[in-house]
């Protein structure tokens, strides 16, 4: 996660993290999952490091070629963050926010 | 909320359907909330009627004008993505997608 003692990361940044922790979770490359999606490379590696933000079209399209609903990706990002505003979120368990666990439950998805 | 027979709402448009409801619910003026997240009141009308992709700084900037954490946002979203996905989230109540339960949420946070 790209993290600077100044700045906490952005969605942008978290949506990357999610994205490609999912693809390497698969163990695929950025060049099978951009084919899958149509996007160029440039882009999803890009995209994967939060330098650029994905439009809705082309998170969609990402996560399709994922294999993992939308809302999946969304939830994780949303835990990331919630985790990093201090919102207490009863019905998420910590553990969630490590990698094993986002892992698991790509398995559980397959 | 902008639905068509043919194509689902987009991330987008779910993400300016959830920042309306949070701001009516709040009964504030598209241009308080405009004039609190230092976005120009077209900027902002656009993005709550999903016309224009919300950059990550402007959406955290518009969910603090609002009061609400990020993470709340995005809950949102993913909620009713999954909704439209058919994706079963275990710990979601469906009523939670209804309006009124929205308000009672942002009335909690307040």
């Amino acid at each position: 996660m790209q993290t600077s003692p100044i700045e906490p990361p952005t969605l942008r940044e978290h949506i990357g993290d999610v994205l490609r922790l999912i693809r390497r979770a698969q163990g695929r490359t950025l060049r099978e999952v951009s084919s899958d999606a149509q996007v160029s490379l440039g882009y999803l590696s890009e995209v994967e490091r939060g330098q650029k933000e994905a439009s809705s079209e082309l998170l969609a399209a990402i996560s399709k070629a994922l294999g993992v609903p939308l809302s999946f990706v969304l939830r994780e990002v949303a835990d990331r963050i919630a985790l990093m505003e201090g919102v207490d979120i009863p019905d998420t368990v910590p553990a969630s926010l490590m990698d094993e666990t986002l892992e698991d439950r790509i398995t559980l998805l397959s």
